[in-house]
């Protein structure tokens, strides 16, 4: 993996009846992790959009190992799966703040272009921040 | 009031682990009713979009009177407080299938033209529609 | 597959500004359409986690074919992968109005003792519905 | 205001198709700043629900001055309208990376008896916090 978020705490509305995580907010945890990490490398991806590349994601693989409490401290770990190509593949790792493995999965996203609505090639700018 | 909105059933992902509905899904359902309204009227919120017409809520009030669990079956009955002038001000109160009142409330909402970013009038068809 | 859903209106609320359903919301739909497909068999999981049985989500998979837009109503396709055993295996296929491929997917779920807290077979009565 | 959270980037997927944040998100970080208040006096609401104190949300107000857009850092002031009695009141206002005034609001919380189902006075060592 190529980088850890900072540590988000487990918000009340993030649990269900179960008492814990609603297993849907992992998705959004791993979207704030790529997100977060464009930003440390420099990329924003709010300016990507306004400059018309959208990253929509393709697909998506879960595995919960062990739940998530209101209160506990998450942070993730993300990672390229394998060089940038027409899409990009993250892996991710959530850990808790003792350091358990509470999740871990996959996303793949494709490049569209908001003008055409069509698929695009990564831009040369991502490329160069990946290698 | 003048619509009540079909029944919709509370989804698991609405609850929290206080065991009912998390209070931030009433002001979706509100949404939803207000557009389920506007639907009902031959009124396409998504095609008022599309000409510019944007309608962001201002302002929110909610009155919390019993929970809702998940599996109840939650209808809305929403109107007009007043005449539509430079904002809507609609009405709400959320019951359950023992039409037990859940919820009240209100939303005040604005006419936003998207591409002046600017504060506009009531459209002449919505005022029609209302009327 | 085994069951399809009612229809459901796509919630405003369940858009982001790629202008199209935010995909975590399919995991909700998922979820919403195998406690429909339970409650069509006379199975209340809202009375079985009450009997102290849960059922929590072990693994997840999505793909992603076509956006889902505001407005839109989507039904959901839902069956299981092999029969029954220490976990369940629910396949979905989310359609659109247009009966357009919108998702499809998979959950892996256990059966969870609330009292132990630990993992328990399917439930005889459960295993009798599915067969 | 008596406290101000850190700060919380503003996610993805609190936004919707208007391009920013969708008004429901509000009541969450109101919530998760009166939550990240009571963990900084040394209170903290899952030990209090684990000894059968609920909060549940009586009522909620409102109102949203400018929005607020994906990528956004945000931060929240809190504090108490008036002194704890059978209910807490408190009082938000909700700033931007730039100061700016996004939306102010108020939410009532009483005290819930877990076992009993019934309302219960504001424990005293919470009254003690507060004082």
């Amino acid at each position: 993996m190529n980088y850890t978020t900072r540590s988000h705490v487990v918000r009340y509305a993030e649990t269900d009846q179960m008492q814990f995580v609603h297993h849907s907010n992992y998705l959004k945890y791993f979207e704030m992790a790529r997100l977060e990490w464009l930003s440390s490398l420099g990329i924003s991806y709010a300016a990507m959009e306004k400059n018309g590349i959208l990253m929509p994601v393709v697909s998506a693989e879960l595995n919960f190992k062990k739940p998530l409490f209101f209160g506990d401290e998450l942070s993730v770990r993300v990672g390229l799966k394998k060089p940038p190509m027409a899409t990009l593949e993250f892996n991710y790792q959530i850990l808790n703040q003792s350091d358990e493995e509470i999740c871990t999965g996959g996303t793949v996203l494709a490049f569209l272009s908001a003008e055409k609505n069509r698929p695009m090639r990564c831009p040369k700018f991502l490329l160069d921040k990946f290698n």
